[in-house]
């Protein structure tokens, strides 16, 4: 048994170019490619890793605040650095929303806030230099 | 069309629980899960995504070097912090190899290095203040 502030994943080589699959035990086994063909990218795979943790986040505040979801997406656009290594040095999330009424666009903005400054773990495992942008639309 | 220095996805909640589904445009599509039942969780992810944006590095960088790899793996382990955000602290990749030989371990250590220092856009995202660790086995 691992303590519960671990996470674990294994990475294995596919043998064919630069793709693999992995997971954690037991868990649910994806490919990563570094064309991403049989799988997301690394790069790809740290925007999925973000928003999702964001998401999370704002999901469970807004419930908490009693805001309306029925629709709800996040679309990533991370900037890398030109030459070596290619890090990104900006994302921008555009969270779009369909149930929130008018009068809860302060709610949305207060969680998404929270999310960035307080609970998100993945925001707060990258580098704090990054450029993070943040646009909200109701649909 | 986008600058060649972006990277794009886009995450849509099921619906259901706090299940995702994403990817980039026309690319592969996987799930995430903030309990792991229909994807892997975000912090699961970011392991997936450092581990694989290294592995990358090194298995090129052993294929110029000449260095024969028939089998390899990534076990990845990070250590979130206690209490909120439960950011990784510390990070531990432990590289497994099969197929080279003791002459080649100079040159794992020297890949993993040139990953580490130079080349990998993932781990240059991240905070540098996180611990990472690599260890290398050859089975």
């Amino acid at each position: 048994m691992s303590p519960s502030n671990t996470r674990q994943i294994r990475l294995t080589w596919t043998g064919e170019g630069l793709a693999f699959r992995g997971g954690p035990d037991g868990g649910v086994q994806i490919g990563v490619d570094s064309d991403g063909e049989t799988g997301q990218t690394p790069m790809q795979l740290l925007l999925m890793s973000l928003s999702s943790c964001m998401a999370i986040d704002v999901l469970m505040i807004l419930e908490k605040s009693r805001v309306p979801v029925e629709q709800f997406a996040i679309e990533a656009v991370g900037v890398r650095a030109d030459g070596v290594p290619g890090r990104y040095v900006s994302i921008t999330l555009g969270y779009e929303l369909t149930g929130p009424s008018e009068a809860d666009v302060a709610k949305i903005d207060r969680a998404i806030a929270l999310s960035r400054d307080k609970y998100c773990s993945v925001l707060h495992t990258l580098n704090p230099d990054i450029e993070c942008a943040f646009t909200v639309e109701r649909r």
